[in-house]
């Protein structure tokens, strides 16, 4: 085991050797003078013995900010993830630096350098695959780190915020089949992505618990991208025995799908069903507004705000691994099979 | 005159009268070592003599700030303008600390504290409505600033980078006549708002140029969003002589155009001719592709950031006020006339 990866001491651990309340060790790392000078000295000599690291309160000398790193700012779900990151952020009097390092390695070191430059007090990730050495320099900072849907990054050593994303595809799934639909095509995300590998997979569990057997050519691949959306749908309309119903593993894919019935001069839902994923706010303004499963992304960008907030002051996580509820919103994109 | 609005003294001013280059100016205003010290010793007497107000380099010590500052993350063309800036920012190793102050002067008012503690070096607002108080504060901070979309903020003091709101509205307009269409209706945006003013303008003067009489009844008011467009366009469809095609001062009214569209089982173009204006990401996507005035969001915000860290760098603004040019995009929402 290497010294990155042992597990940190956590202020718990520190307070019931101390034999103090959590608050009290709290107090001594946030420098406050409301602790007796011989807990100080106990809960020091802890937090000393075990290699805490602790992160100098910098709120006296100025104000605090954290780190907002996309991939890229091209999709409609990154404000939704800022929106929930600044109203934490602002009323904790904390501001919130955006970046995108755009897949390159060059602008993620840059990104890099700039962190270090403006001592940023914490990092939040949006499904981010930096490369190895950048990671590794992460850690070397021990910046503390949130990921917010870690699709792919589970080599990262930090807490994660995700959605349930096996059960919105099971719930769209269940919702096609009780509006009669037995033959529903599906479209995914792409492959090496964790959270498209779950929608998946609560597509192929929500046709078997209702015992119907998963046709390989009604599965169709996809990036995400609407491009990929129209393509898959036009594959699967022009099949001998096309589906009835799509659903489509992210929302600019159902937009992608809606184009494809439209360009055969057939009708959403009249002619075919569709179910997306995401709830981008656009969903609802889509002609016939989309029946979707919601990823609440605000509410994973406030999570991944308060949660780094509390690591920056020394606070423990107590739950590193949190996927919130999607939420299947039902709309008019869906109808019973006719 | 109070001394708020006093003309800051510019560089090149001081170049002139020093006998020198505007870059040795600035050599000298960033404390660079490759200027005789004679000249130094000329340009800095210049500096206190006019009481040019030079903002401490401060990149030896820290990394460079900007704030982008919206009312609201709700809307799509946020993510737009904040990739232009964060593009420019990020390769001049800038961070961008993006806010929404959510139309509260509370809110605003601890984005002020926020700003002063982080001694942001920049400040870009997007169509913000700073109340009196705050814009004075800001003044007295003297800290540089630039507004995007200057809609009804005249009142500050400050560059603007904004889009050819009319000429865009002109030629929505005129690609709609030179299909055939002679009526047709408008639903404007908020009229408090000058870039919704300029576009019922541009409408106007596209019907008088083609000798068409604006009638009252075929505009509609609406407020950017797509609720309005929605009953904007229902109200238009029902009359006893409805228009054969619909002008929105906004992709998102243009979505609810198409769904009023949709609701009486009429199509898009066959029925009902539609444009927008914005270009948001989702007008392609959508069934049909949108036909619609782009606005260059991204190029406005990375002009805002440009001209706000030229501001940073004690250098001259050549234009103060800039209107990017809106371009028509053809797609498949405006038909010829049957």
């Amino acid at each position: 085991m290497t010294v990155e990866q042992q597990p940190r001491v956590t202020i718990s651990a520190i307070a019931r050797e101390a034999g103090v309340s959590v608050p009290t060790v709290s107090r001594v790392l946030n420098g406050r003078s409301d602790v007796s000078p011989a807990t100080r000295n106990r809960v020091e000599h802890l937090l000393r013995v075990h290699g805490y690291k602790r992160r100098v309160a910098r709120t006296q000398e100025k104000a605090s900010l954290i780190d907002l790193v996309f991939n890229d700012l091209d999709s409609p779900w990154a404000v939704e993830i800022l929106r929930g990151v600044e109203d934490v952020a602002h009323s904790e009097y904390v501001g919130v630096v955006v970046s995108a390092i755009h897949r390159r390695s060059a602008s993620a070191r840059q990104w890099m350098r700039n962190l270090r430059e403006r001592a940023s007090d914490g990092v939040i990730l949006v499904t981010s695959t930096l490369d190895s050495p950048l990671q590794e320099e992460l850690r070397r900072l021990s910046i503390p780190m949130v990921v917010v849907d870690p699709a792919g990054v589970p080599t990262l050593d930090a807490p994660t915020v995700g959605a349930t994303n096996w059960a919105g595809g099971l719930a769209a799934t269940e919702h096609l089949i009780s509006l009669g639909h037995r033959r529903i095509g599906f479209i995914a995300g792409p492959p090496q992505l964790r959270c498209s590998r779950a929608r998946l997979d609560g597509y192929r569990a929500g046709l078997e618990s209702a015992g119907i057997e998963m046709a390989d050519e009604l599965v169709r691949p996809g990036n995400f991208y609407h491009e990929s959306g129209f393509v898959g749908a036009s594959v699967l309309i022009d099949l001998p025995a096309p589906p009835t119903a799509i659903f489509a593993a992210s929302d600019q894919m159902a937009f992608g799908v809606y184009e494809a019935v439209r360009k055969r001069g057939l009708r959403v839902p009249d002619d075919l069903s569709v179910v997306g994923f995401d709830d981008l706010p656009e969903a609802r303004w889509f002609s016939p507004p989309l029946t979707t499963v919601r990823q609440p992304l605000a509410e994973m960008g406030g999570l991944a705000a308060r949660t780094v907030l509390r690591m920056t002051r020394g606070e423990e996580v107590e739950n590193p691994r949190i996927e919130l509820a999607t939420e299947l919103l039902i709309r008019e994109s869906a109808a019973p099979l006719r």
